[in-house]
């Protein structure tokens, strides 16, 4: 916003100036280009759609408040498209009746709104934004599988050449449906997403994505040594660190090991909201040196959502005692039912500290499958720096990233709920199934300026300039701003953009810093050195500066440009 | 939409498939590189908007139900841009603050909003459409008549480019409020828009703008001579048409001469409703021959909508006679005023058969300005073909067109109710000037379509169409197929688009019908003259079709679409 390239007109909604438009043309130009090679035709939906497609497959309620819902003159509900999966595969549905006519890629790069909860960084989560998105169809999954390959390696062209650093992750499919799913993320300190990755083995994934693998049973004679369940009192320890405390000064372990976090069994009660509004608590029982993960929560209750459990929920379940809720009051023996999910990491035969459903007391040597049940896994728990991963490969790392690009394949949801089939080989009637693949186009703008830009201003990489050079005049005398000027109409006829700074008194200073922020590749400065008969030559990635022979100034800045050396000068 | 340009997704709203969008992307550039060559610096603001700015200029309001409002998810009133004069004079207000700075001239090219109540022919009034808007910034009005001028330039290259029929008239500013206002206007028997032309002086208008001019007083003498007013009966006469025969019948002109509907006065009355919601009637007074025109008259009321009057209307305003509304009524003599606006072709000392405000009554030798007067003149009567050109030069023609661009002096409307202002060289703030300028872009595609399609189908120019070629395979022969696969390939290689049409066992007639329908400029057909040698290439305009032998195919289409001879063949 401070180098003018955008300027904010709501929250979350963003107006392209110039220069800003400029570079996002230029991705919009890398990404048509890739999408065009791998056989993708173009298209453009329109952003107000009609409600019924919406409603066939649910979604004009499941987007609850992030969708934009309008109504025309004639009380028509409308809205403003977030995703458009519903148009493509009606399109497709109204042009297409046969296999011969598959595969089929189309996309479109265009606007697309979401009402945001909490709009944030600028471009990086708007709530208009501009999107590439484009469909696969084919007739089998071998087909889908073959379009989701082409894309992603299309995708991976497309981001080797916007230049910043990404990593291709597993993702969780979310709200959209379907099964195979990879993000392309945008490597970055401020990302919103947490991602892992286990060197040794190269496994990537998003966080929400990670799939804890269930723990081994216990072996038998392990259980079958360990004591019946006994209920001890615990006095004031409604928390784990309150617990392991209790727990070590009054009930010590029999083999003399401390108790840990560990050794407890967190029993967390949330409530759920479907959709359609329904409510339903859900309980999650971890080990208490664990935490909820709210996005991996998000991500396995989606599309319903969830709130901590109110005072409110608590009175409505009275058999549940808070800070002392046990498995016993959600599993098997309680008369008013709560769904019961374990992390995976909670193995048969484990024996657990937990709550004894009474204030005060809780129950030792409880264990899964002899003294409770559940109802199955949740995959919610944190993940931490550290822990093995998925594939058994190794140690996993944290980091965090932009979501830049998502692939998946979407399969016959869409399909099914619009009923888009063709006639296959033997003339009967097929689903089609579908690939579904987006990238962020504005989003990739700020992405690119996060992850080049220094603590001078922007530095964009050449192919996403909004110019080749900036050309700044300074002083006072006339003949540098005559100079200037010529060489900017030199610059131009061969072909470069130019930005030309002739601003009147303004100091050279203020320029220079201006030059800086806007992040043009290469600075020129006609200055007081063209009385010497030298201009400056700038690299603002490098900020290398050389003085060149004013003759010299037009090709070796098309050199620089172009990245080959100039043709030598003719003696003068 | 039977050639797959495009496809509706909603009244008013409509999908660009990939031919379709093809051709928009070429009138976009037409537009974008006009624009540039102007010196115009494009930018992109938002489509959807805060409300506060145009409440500022009270437009919230005045739009009525044209305008989209939404609410956002946390209550706040939002709207989808019909037109964005709020933004940029912000945008302007934010980014410059001195004379030194302007003149300035901002585009976009953007998809806009309007909840038209009859969106009609498909992308000729939609409600989600393409426009090119722009607008001049300058600090005094020498400035602002320059910056017209350039776009006026512009706007006759771009639509020379366009390459279809298109005349440049005077035209009313509506809503948008400013002076000097002209229109560029398809010429079209579909066109929704009026206008006259004068052949002798070249004067067009659209019919909104027509300015009648007010006619001479009559002479003092002929006044004089002109009997008192005399109220007669005329029974059953509520119409002109029986007023005129009833009037022949009873009360014959004293010179003999037969009565016509021109001697009559007809007075209408409406009920306006202001933005505000304020209801006010009024009356207007024309000659009994012409009506009012629709448009003419919402031109002259707008922002305010007019309906006819109600029985309800009549029975509030009991001194109206239905079928006898006289002047008398309505002017001085009314105890409750009702403004009377007269066509100006009503003379000073003009005499008038006219209502006399009693059932079965009319008065005549009612004189304007002895025995009735009026609040002022209104431009609403129709224009007819050979009515004097308000220039007297000449009787105007009438033909009807599509609005494609308009161009006005806006002047300071917006910057004074945003308070744009910028310091002279004085060192004193001035409120800028502005001029509003606008291609329909998305509109055009259908206006070259409109005027160049044939009987058979779509019929493009060359630097709008789609493709530069459309290759059509026939027969069941696979040399065929290979063969026209070659020349695809080789004339792609050259740097043409191709449609190629290989559809396996579709009939040659049902191929070479949708060549037609699709319009590609150039049509080579490989089929069953390929044994003998030869493919047959054919214009798509003139029909035009010829044999060429298979290896100066490739050669023979690229001199077609290059405009130019081919290099001699080889002697193979």
């Amino acid at each position: 916003m401070r180098a003018g390239y955008i300027r904010r007109a709501a929250p979350g909604v963003y107006t392209w100036l110039p220069l800003g438009l400029k570079v996002l043309r230029r991705v919009e130009e890398i990404v048509r280009e890739e999408m065009d090679a791998i056989g993708g035709q173009e298209l453009s939906f329109p952003a107000l759609l009609p409600r019924e497609p919406y409603e066939a497959t649910n979604r004009w309620t499941e987007y609850g408040d992030n969708l934009f819902r309008l109504t025309d003159r004639k009380g028509a509900d409308m809205l403003l498209g977030p995703t458009h999966e519903e148009m493509f595969t009606l399109a497709v549905k109204d042009m297409f009746s046969s296999y011969k006519e598959l595969p089929l890629t189309l996309y479109q790069i265009q606007t697309k709104y979401r009402d945001e909860a909490r709009p944030r960084a600028g471009l990086l989560r708007g709530r208009e934004f501009i999107m590439k998105d484009s469909y696969s169809f084919d007739v089998d999954d071998a087909g889908l599988e073959a379009a989701y390959q082409r894309h992603r390696e299309a995708y991976v062209r497309i981001f080797d050449r916007l230049g910043f650093d990404y990593v291709v992750v597993y993702a969780d499919s979310g709200a959209m449906g379907g099964s195979a799913s990879e993000e392309f993320l945008a490597v970055s300190p401020i990302g919103e997403d947490t991602f892992v990755r286990c060197e040794a083995s190269g496994y990537a994934a998003n966080v929400e994505a990670v799939v804890v693998p269930q723990a081994a049973p216990v072996a038998a004679d392990v259980v079958a040594a360990t004591p019946a369940a006994h209920v001890e009192d615990t006095p004031d320890s409604p928390t784990i660190e309150t617990l392991v405390a209790q727990s070590d000064a009054m009930h010590p372990r029999a083999d003399g090991r401390a108790w840990t976090a560990a050794d407890t069994l967190k029993n967390v009660v949330v409530m759920l909201t479907h959709p359609d509004g329904t409510k339903e608590p859900l309980a999650i029982g971890l080990p208490g040196d664990r935490e909820v993960d709210v996005k991996r929560l998000e991500a396995q209750v989606s599309p319903a959502e969830w709130e901590p459990f109110s005072e409110k929920d608590f009175e409505a379940f009275p058999m549940l005692v808070k800070g002392y809720i046990g498995p016993r009051s959600l599993g098997l023996e309680s008369s008013s039912k709560i769904r019961y999910l374990l992390d995976p990491s909670v193995a048969e035969g484990s024996a657990w500290v937990t709550g004894a459903d009474e204030h005060g007391k809780h129950v030792y040597d409880l264990v899964l499958g002899r003294d409770f049940s559940a109802d199955g896994t949740i995959q919610a728990a944190e993940i931490r720096e550290g822990d093995p991963s998925p594939d058994g490969a190794g140690p996993l790392t944290l980091a965090r990233g932009i979501e830049m690009g998502h692939i998946f394949q979407l399969g016959r949801k869409y399909a099914e709920a619009l009923d888009l089939k063709v006639l296959d080989e033997n003339g009967k009637l097929v689903t089609v199934t579908m690939g579904s693949y987006g990238i962020g186009v504005s989003r990739a703008v700020a992405a690119v300026a996060e992850s080049t830009h220094d603590e001078l201003g922007l530095v964009w990489p050449r192919n996403l300039a909004p110019a080749d050079v900036h050309v700044v005049a300074t002083g006072k005398d006339q003949a540098v701003f005559d100079h200037a000027e010529r060489m900017v109409a030199d610059l131009e006829a061969a072909g470069l953009s130019v930005v030309f700074d002739d601003r009147p008194k303004v100091s050279p200073g203020v320029k220079f810093k201006d030059a800086e922020l806007l992040g043009v590749p290469t600075i020129v400065v006609v200055g007081k050195g063209l009385e010497q008969g030298s201009v400056e030559i700038k690299d603002r990635a490098t900020g290398e500066r050389r003085e060149v022979p004013v003759e010299r100034g037009v090709a070796e800045v098309l050199t620089e440009v172009r990245g080959a050396r100039p043709a030598p000068a003719d003696p003068a």
